[in-house]
């Protein structure tokens, strides 16, 4: 590889698989349990160090995801992977800890605004709410990842400033949150961004505390990502298949795809420990349960050259 | 924005709009004369300098662009656009110059079985036919872009030796070709081939002659666009919507849609003195003249916009 301006680059990236819950969350047609179960650990097989399994949300605000004790309890544990699954108060915690969850992951975001309208609180009090949450967890021993959502745009405010996102990524590591990610919501950011953002972040945090978490709305992800990569940053999110749309632009691609991400990173030489046909089969067995179709690229272009 | 990484890119990039002719050419649905002819009007009032316009190729090889000669008389010539058309060989050249066409392109390949599969000659003999054209085309004051797919990667023989490359870039250079457009026809490339073959071109060719041509196959066109910049490459070829899917995988992703590389450029603060809510209604127009949703994310999340 050329010297000139990507060298440097982290040897091995950890891929956080967020399809079964960011992913399956914003799926409109209900997927069955059992197809939850064998989706996951058909995920688990393939490598990943780390899968979001599930949220211990209400059943009420979320439907399908009302089987998170089930599916969490029935899935194959394997060694070495973190399940993690998300928890929105104290509630969801005493479920989660109930199940036997090992790692949960809070939830709160950049924007005002959002905030307000996503989980009717201010960020102040979502920050308070969350202590609570990490204390009683730390407690217990779980290993925590915080989520920061709008941290390069919000639906309502448009522009988010960079110190609000420095400010709750504080927050959040002052309290013992252990890996925060940092979201693109709306997928509108731009590689100039990731690189402002990162570097902003890594004057007050170690880069191995921080992942990033990229919607491909606009096609930029994949663009985003080698930015961060540039910037050390070695811990991404992603959904197989690219699942889960975007709420905030019906019919818009949602999550950046696995399959994707992987080719990226293995093309540039970059070790994830993760089979990308084995993704590829994990998303073409989920696949049969959705109303559409997967929007992964590389997805697609397997898929294609499969059936020739 | 930050100087760690994404610094020292170009202001201006231009854009080659290849809708028209490498877009249409791969779509199934026969276009009718009349919605061409103002799907380029409308390219040429969103501000792009070059519009690949058609191609002078055999009708009986390409039906879909049997109207280049209607075309191109009726399309409004706007001051200060190029309008570009392919000619594969002399009878083309005929055509055009006929015409009174002022830009052509010609095709090879930097792999020896996809030009023979392609054009049914060596690399060798399309030079020649090529170097035939090319001087008469000069003789005639005639600016001329030469195309050299599967830079990237052949579909016949897997990846591809930068010295294959390199080679025939100074081959059509010595030729007088004015400008070499790179292309990952497959869409197979990755950032870091990107960085090495923009190395070797470099070597060897003002940068001011090279353009990058890639195809989103995978997701990786906007990566590679931003590792192109980074090696200074100021001219990128795309189609608007992401019109022409892949021939050698049928079902995937062919050109990088241009309002997918807008919206990255000017999120970088790039200027390419085009207008991206023209494109895409140049875009939508063309769109219900085809037999599926063009594949373009920025298009279809500015659609999703609009439509709320």
């Amino acid at each position: 590889m050329s010297a000139v301006s990507l060298s440097n680059l982290p040897d091995r990236v950890k891929i956080v698989e967020v399809g079964p819950r960011d992913g399956l969350q914003n799926e409109r047609a209900l997927i069955p349990t059992a197809e939850k179960i064998r989706y996951i650990d058909l995920l688990s097989e393939a490598g990943f160090a780390t899968i979001e399994a599930t949220s211990f949300v209400s059943p009420k605000a979320i439907p399908q995801l009302a089987d998170a004790a089930e599916v969490f309890a029935a899935i194959r544990k394997r060694e070495g992977v973190t399940y993690l699954v998300l928890v929105p108060n104290e509630r969801g915690l005493d479920r989660a800890l109930e199940a036997g969850v090992r790692a949960i992951a809070v939830f709160t975001a950049a924007s005002e605004t959002f905030t307000r309208r996503n989980i009717n609180m201010t960020i102040a009090e979502s920050l308070s709410t969350f202590g609570r949450v990490v204390h009683r967890a730390r407690e217990n021993g779980i290993w925590i990842r915080g989520y920061i959502s709008t941290c390069f745009g919000c639906p309502y405010e448009g522009s988010v400033p960079v110190e609000s996102v420095t400010g709750v990524a504080e927050a959040l590591a002052e309290m013992g949150v252990d890996e925060l990610s940092i979201g693109d919501t709306i997928g509108v950011a731009t590689p100039n961004q990731v690189v402002d953002i990162a570097a902003a972040l890594q004057a007050r945090l170690p880069v191995e505390r921080l992942a990033m978490h990229f919607h491909d709305t606009r096609g930029t992800a994949l663009a985003n990502i080698v930015a961060a990569l540039q910037m050390r940053i070695a811990i991404f999110d992603s959904a197989s298949g690219g699942l889960g749309g975007c709420p905030y632009a019906p019919g818009a691609s949602g999550n950046v795809a696995t399959e994707d991400v992987l080719y990226l990173l293995h093309g540039m030489g970059i070790e994830t420990g993760v089979d990308l046909e084995k993704v590829r089969r994990a998303s073409r067995t989920l696949a049969g349960t959705l109303d559409h179709e997967l929007t992964s690229k590389t997805f697609k272009a397997l898929e294609a050259a499969a059936s020739h």
